[in-house]
């Protein structure tokens, strides 16, 4: 498919043709201004907790959506059905990574709570039109993350570290980034940090704990956001004996449009 | 007291006055500076449901703090308790007010959940920086609370309309009002509605259905903000056994300073 009929292609559409197995590879960059999420499935009884976690940590967990036990058709994307509108999921046992399908209907049922949490692919949109640049865009690579030696508020059995990813850019960018994201706080908000990575634990920018290394030029300075990632690692934490994930990359892709996301 | 004395008064000292029963009257206008915020306690088998609808409806319920089941020393007051640091509590069974006590000590459990929401007390403070008339303020009288016809979004056994408070202004005063309370989202936000009460359902601005009315003089228009009544009322529709929450104007206060809960 065409680059530019992708990036046009309406989230009900795009939902559709990932529920009848037309679409099965990752959704950046798909369905331009559209909200993609997070997505998370675990079970009734540790979902107080987890919604606790999401509450006390809004920068790496900002909740877009919560569906009630049992249901699958979010409020932010009617029609939709989580069990099948996702190109691919992760399936974890006991904390540890187990599987990755394309459809996880077999293992859902009446105590199944889902999550949805905003991602920073709506705050990139905002940076680009702010000629703030996304290095890891502008490189084709993956974002760089970094395991970050800040802990997150823990509630009941979840706990972890902030991971965080980062992007280069001059000072005066880093101002604007500032301003452009603290609009965005349903996907991360602002920066946690900018400049020295050893004030948070991060030793080496050329080694990610995730995504792919991206070039540094001089005069700019690292610029770093909180992660989703932070979610997984907080979920693992837990050894639930099964949580449902997104698959890095495969989002849930909602009917709301990035500038619903915004305070201001 | 004199007045000054108790605007001065710190957020520990007066938690501890409480606490030995040498404070039992309202909050309001004490501790300047400090956040107060309203309180709701409720079993652990209610709390996801609850937590949710807050999540749901963060205009009217902005969650500050909540607490493990069991717990009653909040993040945002260490050494502060719950149980005893309030001059007045209402005890709500089966969804009606059964009594006001001053120490719900042998009410709680090691299921019960307490949550600490935003109150409007920080964003008022705001406004009159801002040299917006907090008209309620000016004529010594509580602020003019209607019941709306928009509803709130269920979650669980939660559910019930919005309920707002109104302050009258000039239109460049909303409009400055509107910048000033953005910044506090954790404190209601915005306003939700501003001009024509019968749009929102009501029928005589002179005929509050909580508070007081106040003067609205030649060239001002009436401005709605969500107000934590909404989850009084909310809590009632539940008919839960028993739920405890601050008894009006007689609050929790905080250590967190106001200027902790602006988002910008």
């Amino acid at each position: 498919m065409d680059i530019q009929i992708k990036k046009d292609l309406s989230a009900p559409r795009l939902r559709e043709l990932i529920r009848d197995g037309e679409w099965k590879t990752p959704t950046t960059g798909v369905a331009t201004g559209s909200v993609q999420a997070n997505l998370v499935m675990l079970p009734r009884e540790a979902a107080f907790h987890f919604l606790l976690f999401c509450v006390r940590n809004p920068r790496p967990c900002p909740v877009l959506d919560v569906l009630e036990p049992g249901q699958w058709e979010p409020r932010i994307a009617r029609g939709a059905d989580l069990r099948t509108d996702l190109p691919l999921y992760r399936v974890y046992r006991d904390g540890a990574l187990a599987e990755e399908i394309e459809d996880v209907t077999p293992l859902f049922n009446k105590e199944t709570v889902s999550f949805l949490l905003g991602c920073s692919f709506s705050f990139e949109s905002a940076l680009i039109a702010a000629r703030v640049p996304v290095r890891n865009l502008e490189e084709g690579k993956n974002v760089s993350m970094y395991i970050t030696n800040r802990d997150c508020i823990p509630a009941g059995p979840f706990s972890g570290p902030l991971v965080v990813t980062m992007r280069p850019m001059r000072p005066d960018q880093a101002i604007r980034a500032t301003q452009v994201t603290t609009r965005f706080h349903l996907t991360h908000g602002a920066p946690v940090h900018l400049g020295s990575p050893d004030e948070i634990g991060i030793e080496d920018l050329d080694q990610p704990d995730f995504g792919d290394p991206v070039s540094i030029l001089p005069g700019e300075i690292p610029v770093f956001w909180a992660c989703g990632v932070t979610t997984i690692l907080a979920v693992m934490s837990a050894s639930l004996p099964m949580v449902i994930t997104h698959s890095p990359g495969h989002m849930f892709v909602s009917d709301l449009r990035d500038e619903d996301l915004t305070l201001l």
